[in-house]
């Protein structure tokens, strides 16, 4: 695969700003203390449909023809991505079919119906998913749009990083957690091309170490049964995101999922802010290797805040 | 007494700024929908120590000459006062004692410890606390800051709604939790200073609606039995601020728990940040009485986020 140029995310930054927020980059003097670093917290909790997901789908939305538009997108997803896309496809006034397992949470597909999407219910597996994805798409017309595994996805999700760096912070490192890898393989691009120099690192729960697996042995190891509480980071990575993972990602860190709810609390409590539990993986395995980023200002990207808060994991 | 004049609080404000947070006011759309007006949240919950209680403290503490600060400072307070007290007198490098009943939680306590503050365990009642300050007092010598019945701290807290001006935002009304009153006093008087045509209105507890029932009978009524979710707000109106409640506060409206519960999760689920029950209350009464606010701008101080995350209250 061609990666997008450093062009082709700025065009990408430019072309979602009006459907995005620019969010904040957030401090905890206490935190810092704790990691023995100078930490630069991304907010994608508060962004657009509560996750960083909004920029990839905008993105891609927004790439498309009028000849493709007017059949609507299509995707499978039962997290973020689902309604990140009905919510790009409503802006875009264009319909949106999202394949969805009948065990997804009520919320979840809420938040789809609330933007407009078709939910179409499918057996809770993935050949299902796919078998009736593809039924949409032969049906409808409709253009499928990846979660992660799609160049226009990734592109969007560059424009984080993007962002991270326009504030004009010289960061040492900057970490993202990793799931199908859209997230770190744009952060990976757009910081290879602004500051070949800063480390990229990425989080994975020990019970869904497909990437790091992956990264060590060079060649692309699905996962078979995950199993975490980081319920946004149960998907394989995908290929193209692997490509960018094996040229410019510095390592991946695994984190149990301990040391996830540990870190997750700490930025509950220490910076009053919702996330999911996802988003803590990063800070779980900088505070398991605080040797290595001793005094280092490092960027971590917040990935969410979509958390059912009946069920979230302190005692 | 004569209250502080918006000279005092200007001058207050210059006092306390090194050591506090300007905090950052945010809006959601989706609650703003909800409401059917324009909120804007100051969010104290991202103030030192998590709460607003930090002004006043550190006001207090300032204004002490050096000859009163060498002995120290002494409060009784289970809640945020304690933390914050402890905190100001640690910057100002002087001792604090701090009177907590011997049931409280144990997170509050190591908050006070961590700020070098020492702790004197009571039996947990009003009787004992009050006794045993004064014991604290006569042997150390040191000053007693009472938690919102005190001039200096109801200038300190007025601090909060002056940032809220120079923020730009025309309020129609501003509304902040009503417990000792040391914010609303300080909110009532900062408001009729610089926009006597705004509204000042508080939201309370119906458990703990002592503000609500001494405003309409014009007279300090204390509160019996509190009980109430919003465990900040449990104790009765101080008498300094019932003076300023009743010549400067537009209204008082209660809530039942269930409604701050309610207004809590829209909080943590639309905004991403955290925030203590008392915070909701008057969101709560915002959406209670919408008809009253329509169209309005509506200025909110969520007063704090010091919350046990074990003991959230979403099912």
């Amino acid at each position: 695969m061609n990666f997008p140029s450093q062009a082709d995310i700025k065009e990408a930054h430019r072309r979602i700003q009006p459907f995005i927020h620019n969010t904040p980059i957030l401090s905890s003097e206490a935190i810092n203390k704790i990691a023995g670093a100078e930490l630069f917290f991304k907010c994608e909790n508060f962004q657009k449909v509560g996750a960083f997901k909004a920029r990839g789908a905008a993105n891609a939305v927004s790439k498309l023809t009028d000849e493709f538009k007017k059949n609507g997108v299509a995707t499978h997803s039962s997290g973020n991505h689902a309604a990140a896309l009905a919510r790009a496809a409503k802006v875009a006034g264009i319909p949106s079919y999202i394949v969805m397992p009948s065990n997804a949470p009520e919320i979840k597909k809420k938040a789809v119906k609330g933007y407009g999407g078709e939910i179409i219910e499918c057996e809770p597996n993935l050949i299902a998913r796919e078998t009736t994805l593809q039924e949409v798409v032969e049906k409808t017309g409709a253009t499928f749009i990846h979660p992660y595994d799609n160049r226009d996805v990734v592109e969007g999700q560059a424009t984080c990083a993007l962002e991270m760096w326009e504030a004009g912070i010289d960061f040492d490192t900057i970490m993202t957690p990793v799931g199908g890898g859209g997230l770190l393989g744009g952060t990976a691009l757009a910081t290879h091309y602004i500051s070949p120099k800063t480390k990229v690192i990425a989080g994975e729960p020990e019970g869904a170490d497909d990437a790091y697996r992956s990264f060590q042995a060079k060649e692309l190891i699905p996962m078979k049964s995950p199993n975490t509480i980081a319920d946004g980071l149960l998907t394989s990575l995908g290929k193209i995101n692997f490509e960018i993972i094996l040229e410019h990602v510095d390592d991946i860190l695994t984190v149990s999922d301990e040391e996830i709810v540990e870190a997750m609390r700490l930025i509950y409590e220490r910076m009053k802010i919702v996330i999911e539990p996802s988003c803590a993986v990063p800070l779980a395995a900088l505070l398991k290797n605080k040797e290595r980023f001793a005094g280092q200002k490092v960027g971590i990207i917040l990935s969410g805040g979509n958390v059912d808060l009946a069920k979230l994991p302190f005692k």
